[in-house]
């Protein structure tokens, strides 16, 4: 085991040089520090390859209890990291969903043990495109393997294991992050007591796909990609990225929030005739593209979208989703926002009425948006009080 | 004035080389050919700049009546031309909109005269980026200047003054076509007598702005762009096209439709772990943006995408869309469809609302969606019916 350095602590004294912060907020976990876990055991995945083994990077929160029984695995979204809450030393933006995670919060640090992994096949530390393949002594990059929900939930069972977890309290995620509690309490139900599947969907629509396949075009198409060895070569498909990211970011917004938001409003008051920037979300698209490209790779991005595409729980249930939420025995919490797009509120339902279809034990709610998918990053109150109440009843 | 070629007649003896089509069906217009108009006076554009001239090639379908009153002006789509009925020799695919014009069809070419211009700027054999630019002897290119809606419909008047007609009995269109129409009933209220503007918006929303953004970005961003100068350099901008063209289609299709039509559909029946086509969106919308990239081009799409941008008819009142309308003499139907999520109904409503609010003649229909944005394009009974009911009353 790689040990990134010591579990974080929020005693601001030990901030060194963090620029801007010397005293974290009183909700909030402070200082943390992310670890990491070798597994050195072969891993097959979905497809039939074989990883020789592979290495998780993760966050933990709060205190594990005597018994081990107040642990909650927490799954990041589509390019999340394992970074969900705290603040890294030497910046001040918290992690992914520090609105959720922190004393007194829905996952309430001052109660459970959180455990934040990064998921295989990204890029923010555990094994993925950028990471060496032991077989050649060179990064993977575009050979590293397709990776599946199904084989995250896997990977996270060995550091459930590592961690001397026996089951989790609960599993708990939004969009990408929510389908893989799914997967979790469908795979391996006696190893969660509760599950929140937040913003997510049972599987993709064919306009998810179709997103999804615009995206990979973009990047695919970009020269500088170089079918994939890009990095041999010195270049980066900056240009496909953004441009995935922008269609991206589209998604995560609902047409009305983007309009409250940015209108029609002229960056310069005026028309350019021209094909700068006029309109003020041209400037938001751009900059959140080329923002993107600096801290994402694209084989990555590839494989994640490949990932959501497959997404898919009820096919090896005969398309059944209902038969496959049988399997389920977590207590389960499945949240919506009636303003998202991406993974509309009608998809959580469809999970619900299997749920229920299941005869399952479900709570469900559908909150008034802000913005749209992105909703459940967000401080709404009505959700967090929700989401809080639903957790209390995590024992 | 340029002709290139008789006027259409639907006599099937005439279809020398027509290699499909021997006998047309008994509702079309038949055997059709372009015609093209040279106007040689400048013209200042909304920008500002001076065209020394321009040239508009159209089709026309039906008979002038005595009085010249008969006229209808069809304006078309972000991406459509002048062909919007019958059957050009040797081809046996029909003009854009051949559900609607023809003997017996909503704009019947037995009481009608038909006029279908494509509009400058685009590259459908009008005045546009590809045409050579007086001034420099070479093709404008990237130097094409933009071009808004207000400017077609007065490049249009010309044309109108050109066949001697003093007022058209209707003005139709669809999308960007309905929004010509509706900047025509504006601008040049004593010109038209009716006006129907279909599955259109009184501007763009902030996403509609969005995903042309997206779009361009693909284009500009490809390498093969050349800054617009792709054609000197040999290249073209296929990916950035095709990427562009894959973009749309996501929006003229509903998600629903797109699932039913798609659903998760697998074309080899298993998934391939890998980025070839897996499902049968994937194979759609690959296969569209490559046939894209032979039609149309990439100077053409960045420009017209602006001028869809820029189209705002109440920003010259205000921003008071119900004072715009308030100088409409036209009668005016206004259709809309109810999964259209690229332009929705409510966009449509906001058109009603504000014209009622003038106090102008409106008929409004919401209908039930068959694909989505598309749906204009399709033989929809009850679409098709209501139409058609409503041009009884152009005279």
């Amino acid at each position: 085991m790689l040990n990134f350095g010591a579990y974080g602590c929020a005693n601001a004294e030990h901030v060194g040089y963090n620029a801007g912060m010397t005293n974290y907020p009183a909700d909030s976990v402070g200082l943390v520090a992310p670890q990491a876990a070798n597994f050195n055991e072969p891993f097959t995945l979905e497809s039939g390859i074989q990883l020789p083994g592979f290495e998780l990077v993760y966050e933990t929160y709060g205190e594990l209890n005597a018994d081990g029984s107040n642990a909650i695995l927490v799954c990041h979204a589509l390019t999340g990291t394992h970074h969900a809450a705290g603040y890294h030393e030497g910046s001040d933006k918290p992690g992914w969903w520090e609105t959720c995670i922190g004393p007194g919060k829905p996952i309430d640090t001052n109660r459970f043990f959180v455990v934040s992994p990064n998921n295989i096949g990204g890029c923010g530390g555990s094994t993925g495109p950028l990471s060496v393949n032991p077989a050649t002594g060179k990064a993977w990059g575009p050979e590293f393997p397709i990776v599946t929900v199904k084989d995250w939930v896997h990977s996270q069972a060995r550091l459930m294991a590592h961690l001397n977890i026996s089951q989790w309290a609960a599993v708990v995620g939004g969009s990408l992050g929510g389908m893989t509690v799914l997967q979790w309490a469908i795979d391996l139900p006696d190893k969660l007591r509760h599950a929140a599947i937040i913003a997510a969907a049972p599987k993709l629509s064919a306009q998810n796909i179709a997103f999804n396949e615009v995206a990979r075009t973009a990047i695919r198409s970009d020269p500088a990609f170089c079918d994939g060895h890009y990095r041999e070569q010195g270049s980066k498909p900056q240009q496909g990225l953004a441009i995935a990211r922008m269609l991206g970011h589209i998604t995560y917004l609902s047409d009305d929030s983007m309009g409250k938001k940015f209108g029609r409003d002229l960056r310069d008051g005026k028309l350019s005739f021209g094909f700068d920037v006029d309109f003020e979300v041209e400037s938001y698209l751009r900059y959140q593209g080329s923002r993107f490209v600096d801290r994402f790779d694209a084989n990555s991005y590839l494989l994640l979208t490949r990932t959501l595409d497959y997404f898919d729980p009820a096919r090896e249930y005969g398309d059944d989703l209902a038969a496959a939420c049988r399997r389920i025995q977590a207590r389960c919490f499945v949240a919506s926002f009636n303003k998202d797009w991406r993974f509309s509120s009608k998809r959580s339902r469809e999970l619900v009425k299997a749920l229920l279809d299941a005869d399952r034990d479900v709570s469900y709610i559908d909150f008034e948006s802000r913005v749209g998918h992105d909703d459940f990053l967000l401080n709404i109150p009505q959700y967090l009080e929700s989401f809080n109440a639903w957790m209390e009843g995590v024992r």
